[in-house]
C-alpha cells in the first residue's frame, strides 16, 4: 500500500484513495445569511427588537410567514434511509450524503433551498407525525429513498394532513422525466402515446408512478411486471398497491412472464435493477423504445438494445438520453413554491413533463429525446409550466 | 396615508413603513453548496455514483457521518413558539423570524450552520419524540423560546436520549453571560463571588438557570423571586422546578417580597419583565450590581439604577454592558462541535463564562464588565475554552 494512502495513524486514508471521499470531507453544504449582521443596527433589524414586529404580524396573519421568512423557498428532503440508491436500508446517518447531494441539486438547478432531514424511525405513523410537526418551517417536503409500499401511504397521508406540496421524488420525478422522454420518442417516430403498448419491469415506487402517469397521459396500454411476472387482477398474491395497479393497467389482459409480455410491445421501461435477456428485447415490436434505467447497470446494455430499438435511454450519464430526476424536481418545486401551491397535482406533473419534452422538441433525434441535465433551459421551463398548471388547477395561493 | 406606504392593491405596505419588514422580505437565510455541481463530473462525485461509496462507508462506521456530512457543523434551532421574546405563545410560524435570526447569528458569530425548526406541537412527549427522530441529521440541538416548566423536562429528556449536545439557550446562554458579567463586576470591585448575596427576579427558564450557574460558581447566596416573592421551601404553592430551586438557594432563609429581599443585597438580576421601584433599588448594599435584563424595558431604568449601583447591565444595545446571549451560544456550540462533544456539561458552561469574562479583564470599567457582541475575540475564546473543558470532562469524542 502506497504511503500516501495511509494517514499519520497508519490507518487507510479513504480521502487519498477516492476523490468522492475527498470531496465529501466536511459535507457539501452550508447556510448563509442573506441580510447583513455586521453591527448593532443590523442586529436590531434582523434580530431583537426589530424582529418582534415581524413575528407579531405573522401571528396576526399566518400567510405572511411566506413573505417574511425563508419558508417560501425551503424544502425538507426527508428520508428514513430505508431504500437509498441501490444500497437498500442503510439507515438515516448513512443516507445523509445522498440527502445533502439532493439539497445542493435543488439549489443549483432550481434555486430552491433544501435541508436534509434523515429520520431515526421507519414506522409509517411516526414518520407522518414527525413531518406534520416539522411542516411550519418548510414550504414543501421532498420524500426521498423511502421504501415501497410505505412510501405510498406516507405521501398520501402527509398530503391529506398538510397544505404544502408533498412529493416523493423516487416516484414522481422519475415518472415525469420518463413521460417526457416517451413523448419525444413518440413524436420522433410520428406516433401518438395512444398507439403504444408499454411494459414496465419493476413494481416499486418508480414503476407504479410511471404506470400512473403514462395512463393519465393516454398511453394505449401499459403492463407492470414484478418478479413473478405481469401484475394482473387474476393474481392472488398482490399487495394492496399492486391490486390498484392491476385495476388501471393491462387492458390487454396479459399474464405470465415479463419476457412474454415484451413480445410485440412498443416500449420497455426498466426500473427494476434486474436484467432482461437480449432475446426478449429482440421480440419487441419494430421501432420500439427501450428505457433501461437501472443504475449503475441497465437491464440491458444500451449498445445491445440499440440493435432492436429505435430509441434507447438509460439512467447513466455516459450514454445518450439520460433519464435523470434532476430534470424534474428542482423546477417542479420551484414552480410550486412560486405560487405557494398547496399540493402538486397530477396536472402539474403532466405539465412538467410536457415542458421538459418541449425544451428539445426542435432538435429531436434518437440520441436526444430528453435534454441534458445541464441544459439551462430546463428548470425555467418546468418552473413556469408547473406554476401555470397550479393556477389552472386552483391549488395556487397566489 | 402617504401613497408610498400603500401597495398597488391599495393595501398597507408594511415594507415601506418599517425597515424591519423590508429587511425580512424573502427571509434572512439560504443554503449553498460548498462543492462544485457544474458538470457531469462534479455530479458523479457529489451525487451518484460517487456518493454511494461514502454512504456505504458511513453504514459500516457510523462515526464517519461526522467526517463526510455537514452533521459535524449543523445545529437544529428548535422551538414550539410558546415563549417567543416578550410576545409569549405566538405559535411556530410566527416564531420563525426569531429562529432564522438565531440561525444567522450562529453562522456569523460562531461559523456554525443552523436550521430553524419550529414545531407544530406543544406537547412535551411529542417534542421529545420529534427531536429524537431528527437527531441523525444534526450535530446539536439549540432549544429556543420554549416556555417553562416544559423547557426543563424537554432538555433533560433529550439529553438522556441523545449523544449530541442539547442546549436551551434561554436558560444557559443567559446564565453564562450573566455569570461572566458578574465575575468581572466582582473583580472590578475587588470582591469574590463568595462574598456576594444575589437576588433574581424571575423564576422562568433564565432565572432558574442563572441561580444554578451562580451556585456552581460559588456565589455567597442567591434567592429567586417569582410573582409571589422569594421562592423558599416554606412555601406550599411551588412547582416541582421551584421546589428544586428552593432546595439549593436562599441560604439566608428569606421569605416575603422581592423588595424586602433586595434590602442589603449585593446583586439584583432581573429576568422577569416586571418593574422594580427605585425605592427598592436604593436599599441595595453599597457598591451593588444591577443587571436589569428585561427587554425592551429593563426592570429599572439604567440611568436611575446607576445612582445606587456600582455596575449596571441591561439587555439593551444602547446602554453599556449588554447581557446578550450571542456572546455565548455561537462559541459554546462551535467548541462542542469541534470536539464532537456528546453533551454540554456544567463545566463547559463555567469555562465559557470564564473565557468570556477574560476577554475584557484587562480593560475593565463600570461601563465594560462584558465584551461587546461584536468583539471578534469573543467567539474564538469561548470556542477554545469549551472544547478544552469538554476534553477535560471526558465528553469529547475527539
Amino acid at each position: 500500500m502506497a504511503a500516501e494512502i495511509v494517514n499519520p495513524q497508519g490507518e487507510l486514508d479513504e480521502d487519498a484513495i477516492d476523490p468522492a471521499f475527498a470531496l465529501h470531507r466536511g459535507g457539501k453544504m452550508a447556510v448563509r445569511a442573506t441580510v447583513p449582521v455586521k453591527d448593532a443596527d443590523d442586529l436590531s433589524l434582523a434580530y431583537t427588537p426589530g424582529v418582534a414586529k415581524v413575528c407579531s404580524a405573522i401571528a396576526e396573519d399566518p400567510e405572511l410567514v411566506y413573505d417574511y421568512t425563508w419558508k417560501s423557498q425551503v424544502v425538507a428532503v426527508v428520508t428514513d434511509g430505508s431504500a437509498v440508491l441501490g444500497l437498500g436500508d442503510i439507515g438515516p446517518e448513512a443516507s445523509l450524503p445522498v440527502m445533502e447531494g439532493k439539497a445542493i441539486l435543488f439549489k443549483q438547478f432550481g434555486g430552491v433551498d433544501a435541508v436534509p432531514i434523515a429520520l431515526d424511525t421507519k414506522d409509517t405513523d411516526e414518520i407522518v407525525d414527525t413531518v406534520v410537526r416539522l411542516a411550519p418551517s418548510f414550504g414543501g417536503v421532498n420524500l426521498e429513498d423511502i421504501s415501497a409500499p410505505r412510501c405510498f401511504e406516507i405521501e398520501r397521508r402527509l398530503q391529506e394532513k398538510l397544505d404544502i406540496p408533498i412529493f416523493h421524488d423516487d416516484q414522481h420525478g422519475t415518472a415525469v422525466v420518463t413521460l417526457a422522454a416517451l413523448r419525444n420518442a413518440a413524436l420522433l417516430s410520428g406516433r401518438s402515446l395512444g398507439e403504444l403498448r408499454a411494459v414496465i419491469s419493476g413494481s416499486g415506487a418508480a414503476g407504479v408512478a410511471i404506470a400512473k402517469i403514462l395512463t393519465e397521459a393516454g398511453i394505449g396500454d401499459v403492463a407492470v411486471c414484478d418478479r413473478k411476472g405481469v401484475v394482473s387482477s387474476e393474481r392472488t398474491d398482490l399487495t394492496e398497491v399492486k391490486r390498484e395497479v392491476a385495476g388501471f393497467t393491462n387492458k390487454a389482459g396479459l399474464s405470465g412472464s415479463l419476457e412474454s409480455a415484451l413480445a410485440g410491445a412498443d416500449v420497455f421501461i426498466g426500473v427494476s435493477g434486474g436484467t432482461v435477456p437480449e432475446g426478449a428485447v429482440s421480440r419487441l415490436a419494430p421501432g420500439a423504445f427501450v428505457f433501461a434505467m437501472a443504475n449503475p447497470t441497465p437491464e440491458i446494455h444500451p449498445d445491445v438494445a440499440r440493435r432492436y430499438a429505435a430509441v434507447v435511454a438509460t439512467g447513466r450519464s455516459d450514454y445518450p438520453n439520460q433519464i435523470n430526476n434532476v430534470l424534474a424536481f428542482p423546477g417542479i418545486f420551484a414552480g410550486a413554491l412560486q405560487v405557494r401551491a398547496s399540493r402538486i397535482t397530477e396536472g402539474m406533473k403532466l405539465a412538467a413533463a410536457e415542458a421538459l419534452a418541449a425544451v428539445v422538441s426542435d432538435e429531436l433525434s434518437a440520441e436526444k429525446v430528453i435534454p441534458s441535465p445541464f441544459d439551462e433551459r430546463v428548470a425555467p421551463a418546468v418552473t413556469a409550466a408547473v406554476a401555470a398548471a397550479a393556477r389552472a388547477e386552483g391549488v395556487a395561493r397566489r
